[in-house]
C-alpha cells in the first residue's frame, strides 16, 4: 500500500465511504436470491474487511478489542434468558 | 452467541444485509462533517467487523486468506509504476 | 417492466436491498473525492429513485405523501429557532 | 429547509452519503425477516427519497427525466425476448 502512496486518499471519512460501497457490492451477491455465489461473496467480503481494517488502523483502534468491547455491551443489552431464540431489538424486549 | 440460539437468523443473506446496515451506521459518523467521533466510529466499526466475520465463519472462509488473495489481485491490477499517487480506477489507468 | 415478468423478483425486501446496493454505487461517484461526475451521478441516482419508487408502488405508498408526512415530523423535531445553521441531531439540540 | 440554513451542509457528497445512510435504515426494516413493518418502511423510504430528490435538485437534474433515460438504456440492455422471467445480469444473458 505504502509503495503506491495511497494513504493520502485514506482519510477516515473516505474509508468509511469505502466500507459502505463495498458492503453494497457484498449485498449485490444476494440481490435477487438468498444464495450468493461463494467465490463472489469471498471477494466482496475481503474488500469490506480490508477497508474496515484500514479504518481501524488509521484511527489506532485494535479490531479485536473493539469487537470484544461491543460484544460485551450487547451481552448486557440482550440477557440470555430474555433474548433466547428471538431477533427482537433490545429496546423492545 | 450460541447460548442465545441466534444462528437461526444468521443466514449468509441476513449477515450480508447486516454488514450493509452497520456500514450505513458507520458512515453516519461522517454524515455532515469529515471528522467522526472516535468512540462512535469504534462502536460502529466493531459491528461491521462482527457481522463480516460471522459471514466469513458461516461460509467457512478464512478472513486473512481472502484478504491476502484479494490484495494480491489488486496488486496485479494496479502496478506500482502506474498507480503511484493516483486514485484512478484500474480500468482507466 | 411487466412485459419482462420481473415483478416476481420485486418483493419489498429485494427492492430494499436494491435501493441499498444502488445507494452504494451512487456513493462510489464520491469515493475518493468530493466532486462526482454529474453524468455518472445522474445514472446512479436514477437507479436509486427507480427502486425506491418501485418499493413505494409495491406497498401502495404515495411517494409525495410519505415525504410530506416525514418532513412535517422533522419540522417538529427541529424547530427553526433551535436548528438554524446547525447539523446537530435533534436529540442533542 | 431554507429557513433553517441547512443548504450549507447539502453538498452533493453529503447528500450521497445521506442517501446511503437512509438506505441502510430502510434495509434494517428487513434485517431479520422478509416482511417489514409498513409504517417503518414508509418512514425510511421517505428519507431515502427526500435526500435523493435534494441531490437531484442540487445538481439541476430532473428526476423524471433521468429515470426515463436510465430505463430506456436498461430496456436496450435487456431485450424482452432474452430477459423474460430472469434476473440474470445483462452481461451474462
Amino acid at each position: 500500500m505504502a509503495e503506491r502512496d495511497w494513504e493520502q486518499f485514506h482519510s477516515p471519512e473516505n474509508l468509511a465511504k469505502s466500507v459502505a460501497i463495498e458492503a453494497g457490492e457484498l449485498l449485490e451477491c444476494f440481490q435477487w436470491d438468498a444464495a450468493g455465489d461463494r467465490d463472489e461473496v469471498a471477494d466482496e467480503l475481503a474488500d469490506v474487511l480490508t477497508y474496515a481494517l484500514l479504518l481501524a488502523d488509521r484511527l489506532d483502534l485494535d479490531p479485536e478489542q473493539i469487537i470484544r468491547t461491543k460484544l460485551k455491551r450487547t451481552g448486557e443489552k440482550y440477557p440470555v434468558e430474555k433474548a433466547k431464540g428471538r431477533s427482537t431489538k433490545y429496546d423492545r424486549l
